[in-house]
C-alpha cells in the first residue's frame, strides 16, 4: 500500500507492446499492492510505424540498451523477441542496473534463462517471464509458486497456438498443410518466416521454461528433441481419426531416475482427451505432480489482450515484490537437466506404411514389426483415392524408440514397400 | 535466500493435518526462497486419536488459540475448520501477534474474511488460503494474483468433489440419490452430517471467496442463492442426457452493471463440455475476462496430498514475504459485492412435469407456457417404467426467473399434473 508511480519502460512495440500501453492508460492503479504505473519511455524499430496507440508523448530512445538504462526507467519491459541481440543486451543492462525486467521472451528464457537469473540474483532485481508461456495463461506462475509443496513428474501440453490452428483447419477443411499455412500467414495468424513455429521450436522453448520450473533446473534447451508439423499429411490426419485419435503438436518434459525428456513432436491424443479438444489457437496443458495429481489449464496462448494481461500481472508481481529466486532455486546453484537418450524411451506409436497393392504385403510387414519386437495393437488398411500404393497404418504396443526405428528400418527396406514409413508418436498422457 | 528457521503451529490434525506433517518432515527446505520449516507445535480435538504421523515429540496444545500465541510459533495453520469457534478465534489471534496464517477454511473466509483481512493488513501479517478452494489446484492464485491484468467478467465451475462424485455415480450405476450417499459415506467421501456438501453451502462458501477475488469485493456468502443436489432424481439424470446435458452442481458468480450474482445450483452442461466432462471428484473452473478470453483449471479438489501440498505453496508464498491486500485491494476499502435480484436474471431453463397420460395435456401444458411468455427451444416426452404419470421435459430460451416460475405456478394449478414441476438452469458457460 503506497503511493510510489512505478515509470515503466517499453522496448518492443508490436501487438503485445501497444495493448500493454492501452492498458496502462487506461488503468495506471491497477495492481493490487498499491501504486501507480506509467510509461516512461519506449523503443521499437521504427518510431514513425502505425500504432494503435499515440506513442508522441513518451520518451523515444532507438536503442533499447539506452532505455533499459535510462533514469526515469524503474522497470524495464522487454517485447523485442529473439534468444539473442538487442532483446538480450537491454535485459542484461537492466538487471546489472539492478531494476527489475518483465519479459515475454521464450527465445532468451529458454537459451539464457540460467545466465540471466544469476545476474538478476547477483543485484536482487527481479526477472519475471509469465508471457513467455501460454499468453494469458498462468502456467509459469502455476509451477513457479502454487506447485512447490509438490514433486511434479511431467508436464505435456498444447503451446503454439499457430500450430494449433493450422491441424484444427487442416482436419476442418480437408486443405494440405502448405495452403492451411497460407492462410495463415494472410490473416496474421502466422509469421512471414513461420520456421520457429511450425518447426517446432517455439513449442520448444517453451517447454524447456516450464521443464526448468518443474523440475528445479536450469533450462536446457538444447536438449530438447524437436520435431515440427511441416510433415504431416492430410492423410496421416483421417487415418489417425480412423483409429480414434487426432494429431497435435504436443510438447512434453518427463522425469525419471535417468533424467529429463524434452521433446515436441507431432502427437496423437485419443478424440475423447481434454487435448484432443483444444481447438484452434488454444493452448493447453498438463501437470502431473506426485501429491497433486493432474491438472489440467487451458487458455489462450497468444494475442494482445492475454499476452499483455500477463505483462501485467507480472508488473504488479513485482510491486508486490516478493523474494523468490527466478526458477526454483538460486541460480548458481542450478544446473541444466540431464537429458535422457530419446532412443532408450518407451513409447506407443502411430505407423504409417505405403505399399503395392499385392498378396502378402500384411504379413510382410507384421513379419518384419514381431522379428523387431515390436507389438501390433491395431491395425487398418483401407483403400485412398489418388495414392500411389495403399496405406497401411497401425499402432504399437510400448516399445524403445531405437527397437522402433530399426523396425522401420528394415520395413523400408521390403521391396513391396513404396517409400520410408510415416512414424508419429502416442501421446503419453 | 536465507537460513532462518520458521517455527510452524499446526491447529487441525485430520488428513490434510496430517499431510502437511509428513510433507514437511520429508521436505523441509521445499522453500524455493530459501529457509527452513519445522512444526513446533500442534493443536487438535483429540491428543490419542491413531494417526499416520507420530506426533510425541511435537509440543501440544488443547487450545489453538494458545498454539497460536505460543512464542515458538511464527506461522499459523489453521485446519480446524468451521466459520466460527475455536477455528475463528485462533486465527484472529494469530493476526493480532502480527503471525502470518495459512488456513484451508472456506468458511472462515467466506463468512469473515474481510474482517480477518482488516487485521491482517493492520499488523502486516499474510493471511493465505489457497486451499480453501479447488484442493490443490490453484484456483486462488490465480484470481489473487495472475488475473490482476484483467476485468474478470465471470468465475463457473464444479468446487464441490462429494456432489459430483454422487452425481457421476448416480449416472454411472443408475441408484439414487440417497443410495449414492450412503455408499459415499461409507467410503469416506462424504461427512455423516453430508449438508456442508450435498447442500450446496460448501460450494457457495468456495464461490463467495472466488467471486470476492476476481471483481475486487469482500466476500458476500449471505447473498448467495443455494441449491443443492439432495433434489436431483435420476429421472431428470436421464431425461437431460436424452436432450445432449449432464447435471452438474455449478457454482458460479457473474458481474454486470446491476451487481454480481453468486449462485449455486444443479444445472445442465451440455455433454461435450469441459464442465460436463470432469467427472468424479475433480473440481474444474472456468474464469472468463475482458482481455484474456476463457481460461479452463481443472484438477483435484480435495484429499490429503493436494491440500497439504496448497497449504505447503502458501507457507513458501509466506517466505516469499510479498506484499499484497488479501484481497484485491485494501482491506478498509472493500465493501461486499452488490447482490443481483435473482428474479431478473436470465436464463435458460429445464422443466419436467409429470402429468396424467390423458389427450390435450401437452397442448395445455404448451399454451400456459406460451401465455406465460416462455419459449420452448426442446420438448421430450417419454414413457417412464414404474412411474405415476408421463414426464414431460422441456428446456426454455432465454427467460427472466420470475417469468419462468410464475410459468411454473400456473402449470402446477392444471388440473391434468401430478405434482409440482422440477426446475433446473441450463449453466451459461
Amino acid at each position: 500500500m503506497t503511493d510510489k508511480v512505478w515509470r515503466i519502460g517499453v522496448a518492443g512495440l508490436g501487438t503485445v507492446g501497444t495493448g500493454l500501453l492501452k492498458f496502462i492508460a487506461e488503468r495506471p492503479d491497477f495492481a493490487p499492492a498499491g501504486g501507480r504505473v506509467a510509461v516512461s519511455g519506449v523503443s521499437a524499430r521504427s518510431r514513425s510505424r502505425p500504432r494503435p496507440v499515440d506513442i508522441s508523448n513518451l520518451a523515444w530512445f532507438d536503442d533499447p540498451v539506452a532505455l533499459a538504462n535510462s533514469p526515469d526507467v524503474d522497470l524495464f519491459v522487454e517485447l523485442i523477441g529473439g534468444s539473442d541481440g538487442p532483446a538480450k543486451a537491454a535485459v542484461e543492462a537492466a538487471l546489472r542496473a539492478g531494476k527489475p525486467v518483465v519479459t515475454a521472451n521464450k527465445a532468451l528464457i529458454a537459451e539464457h534463462g540460467a545466465e540471466l537469473a544469476a545476474t538478476a540474483e547477483e543485484t536482487g532485481a527481479h526477472l519475471l517471464f509469465e508471457a513467455a508461456v501460454m499468453g494469458g495463461t498462468p502456467a509459469v506462475k502455476m509451477l513457479r509458486e502454487a506447485m512447490v509443496g509438490d514433486e511434479i513428474k511431467s508436464v505435456a501440453g498444447i503451446l503454439n497456438g499457430t500450430c494449433n490452428y493450422i491441424l484444427t483447419e487442416m482436419e476442418a477443411t480437408g486443405r494440405s498443410f502448405a495452403d492451411v499455412l497460407a492462410e495463415a500467414q494472410r490473416l496474421g495468424y502466422a509469421e512471414a518466416d513461420p520456421t520457429m513455429d511450425v518447426g517446432g521450436f517455439d513449442a520448444a522453448h517453451k517447454i524447456s521454461i516450464l521443464a526448468a520450473l518443474a523440475f528445479g533446473c536450469a533450462p536446457n534447451f538444447a536438449a530438447a528433441e524437436i520435431e515440427g508439423i511441416e510433415q504431416v499429411d492430410l492423410l496421416d490426419i483421417r487415418m489417425a481419426k480412423d483409429l480414434g485419435y487426432r494429431i497435435k503438436l504436443v510438447a512434453s518434459a518427463d522425469r525419471s531416475e535417468d533424467g529429463v525428456l524434452v521433446r515436441v513432436h507431432p502427437s496423437l491424443a485419443p478424440l475423447n482427451h481434454p487435448l484432443a479438444q483444444a481447438g484452434g489457437a488454444l493452448n493447453a496443458l498438463f501437470i502431473e505432480g506426485t501429491r497433486i495429481g493432474r491438472i489440467f489449464l487451458q487458455g489462450p496462448g497468444a494475442g494482445s489482450g492475454p499476452t499483455a494481461a500477463a505483462v501485467a500481472a507480472d508488473i504488479a508481481d513485482v510491486m508486490a515484490n516478493a523474494r523468490r529466486p527466478v526458477f526454483q532455486g538460486p541460480a548458481k546453484a542450478l544446473a541444466p537437466f540431464t537429458p535422457v537418450d530419446p532412443a532408450k524411451s518407451m513409447g506407443r506409436a502411430y505407423l504409417r506404411f505405403l505399399v503395392k497393392d499385392e498378396p502378402g504385403v500384411i504379413a510382410a510387414v507384421s513379419e518384419t514389426l514381431a522379428e523387431a519386437g515390436v507389438s501390433i495393437e491395431s491395425f487398418l488398411q483401407k483403400p485412398v483415392e489418388n495414392a500411389d500404393g495403399v496405406p497401411i497404418v497401425l499402432t504399437t504396443h510400448a516399445v524403445a524408440e531405437s527397437v522402433l526405428k530399426a523396425a522401420i528400418d528394415r520395413i523400408a527396406g521390403l521391396p513391396a514397400v513404396i517409400d520410408r514409413p510415416r512414424l508419429l508418436r502416442i501421446a503419453r498422457i
